[in-house]
């Protein structure tokens, strides 16, 4: 049977390749630390379990294409309080901010087109342009500049007659670069001028370590027709598992061409849908504050604790949970294995994701790695540890 | 802006155009019933909600990738229970029957690629294969023939250079078709002998009316790599919000391919995948008969009442719970409008489902409607009894 050329250029998870490696070293007794997933320990407010426990219907019934009414009108109330007033119209309930990037990446990617990425990117980025036919054309950034890439001299020359789109994470995954107001701005206008759509995935929005407010790319009304963006209650309420998350756009004719595909998958789920607008309608300021200091205090525990390994670079994060890391070695992929399967300090050791998954092209980020910082600042303060001592003991084995 | 070609050729429901007067004929009084959705009045069953309410985690986190543990065997001991024993390796839990179509279709489809249908089709499925940029051959039926496809003499001409797979509904809709065992076997084997994928879509597959068990394509070992099930949980259980189903083949290599998406997209919902596997643990034969039950009795409703509509033409469905019948009109839509604008009785008109839009070609099907009896035995025989007034008044009207 002949599979899509587009399935076979799609790849199968970075990380995935170490799975079993994870397993035997814990078969051996050693206790694995993570740093390698996105997976937060906070717990999901009760609201969530509490909305879901008080459904009342008998029939679990399809929900309408859009979304549940509670669900668009507690994200568009949400997005009222961020100072951006959107219609429910102006938003369509996903599957995660996943589904939101399946929905709004073929409604303008053919065969043959590109989009612009900042580099490195979310590794899923990859795979969502693939199936459209289309490819990614990576903004490259570096570890020295700490990977910022709103720059129109970088920008610019990337765009030809096949560019489309531009995606970005901010805050950013994996890279935590907090685009500046200015920056912002920028993008908006380098779409604006060159007729492009700016895809703003916006998931880590609270998670903001400086002294801005929580921002959207929805702030540039002037721009509007030009701005889609994709949110998930997945990381702001520490529900990953509940797959919700929205497309909001202004551009009517874009929301218009996406409610085609909202449409012939049927909806999202109906229950997840309720429980989320729970989350929206009962989590006040003070529990975004709460889910920010939390990460604040890891993203210092992994900072101090990064300070204290020699000769690694980085930037520390302005947002988002993960950081990119360059260590002093060959190679971090051979550094995991050799971390699995040789590796251990008083019965521990330590997975990262590899930096290459995170480029587009092949070799790039060879020896960078990215950590999420995802557990307890002890957890992480250890982590790194073995980071350390485990870098120190693969670059002095006998060769 | 500009969108992508596949977009603009994906079409919105055919349904939404009669929303309005649907509106604006109940802001008359009117009460309006419903032979138009597919939604099942039945209850959900009590074990869906009592496990979302006794899911015990504090942190909603991502199920993995192929699916929630409980889910997959559940799904395996279901399959093993009708006869057709699989690997927890063969299932990917996927966001309901449509996600299962989202996943396999890319898997195999490039652009200018084509996938044979049987006509009339389900419209969504034109909206999954052009969104991955190959179209649909269509395999015509006729009303005269009771819509049946599975004929060598009218499938095999329709193959060519491009052609990657077959997907069929079973137990059909629109149609209420069953294919006969010697009819699956013909569909198998024409799919081997070709090199082609057999997409089955096998939602409605307890839902049968004859003598015979469920059935599923999974049945034919010696050509178990030429075979992918679609399933879900939607119609089995009346629970189509929770939007929890399944891609099943014991191809490995389609799986690996298949994988790469369901990674991409991260995980299917994890509460409902846990209420869904409490469907299928608690759910016995008594449950499945009493759903069958329920459906022939709407089914018998609905034949019997048509059977005093003049000049109607039908076949008696076989499963499902969808029926096609070609009406003494000019053209069902108009009659739709007719209904909804002008037409009452005792204050109620009615709705249906016009045949055009399950046709690849325009024009098609102009005078066929398509019923769901998804409502209580008194309710459809009022609807139909309201549907022949209709036809008298509408062909009776001053043109």
């Amino acid at each position: 049977m002949k599979f899509s050329h587009k399935i076979q250029q799609c790849g199968l998870s970075p990380m995935r390749k170490f799975y079993p490696y994870e397993v035997a070293a814990e078969a051996k007794g050693l206790r694995v630390h993570h740093l390698n997933i996105g997976q937060p320990d906070i717990e999901t407010p009760r609201a969530f379990f509490d909305a879901a426990r008080d459904f009342g219907e008998t029939v679990l019934a399809y929900a309408p294409a859009p979304g549940v009414e509670v669900y668009l009108e507690a994200v568009r109330d949400y997005y009222a309080r961020l100072g951006y007033p959107i219609t429910c119209d102006e938003i369509l309930a996903t599957y995660g901010g996943s589904e939101a990037l399946q929905i709004v990446l073929p409604c303008v990617l053919d065969e043959g087109d590109e989009i612009l990425i900042p580099e490195p990117f979310y590794p899923n980025y990859d795979t969502f342009v693939r199936v459209t036919g289309a490819a990614i054309r990576p903004i490259p950034t570096s570890a020295e500049e700490g990977y910022r890439y709103a720059d129109r001299a970088r920008i610019e020359p990337l765009i030809n007659e096949h560019t489309r789109a531009i995606l970005i994470t901010n805050p950013g995954n994996p890279t935590g670069v907090v685009l500046t107001p200015e920056e912002r701005r920028l993008m908006v206008d380098i779409a604006k001028e060159h007729d492009l759509l700016l895809i703003s995935d916006e998931v880590y929005r609270e998670i903001v370590y400086g002294d801005e407010a929580p921002s959207s790319m929805l702030e540039f009304t002037d721009a509007a027709e030009n701005v889609a963006v994709v949110d998930s209650i997945s990381k702001r309420f520490s529900a990953t598992g509940a797959r919700v998350g929205a497309l909001i756009s202004r551009n009517k004719e874009l929301m218009g061409q996406a409610m085609k595909l909202c449409q012939g998958r049927l909806c999202a789920a109906t229950l997840d849908q309720v429980a989320a607008a729970a989350l929206y309608r009962k989590m006040d300021a003070a529990y975004y504050a709460g889910v920010r200091e939390e990460y604040r205090r890891r993203k210092d525990a992994v900072v101090a604790a990064l300070n204290r390994v020699p000769n690694v670079q980085f930037s520390e994060p302005e947002g988002a949970f993960y950081l990119m890391v360059t260590l002093p070695v060959d190679d971090a992929e051979k550094l995991q294995y050799f971390l699995l399967e040789e590796f251990q300090d008083q019965g521990e050791t330590v997975m990262y994701a590899p930096g290459e998954g995170f480029y587009g092209e092949p070799g790039k980020g060879r020896n960078e790695i990215r950590i999420a910082y995802v557990t307890n600042p002890d957890d992480l303060t250890r982590s790194i540890e073995l980071l350390g001592l485990g870098i120190r003991a693969y670059n002095s084995r006998k060769q």
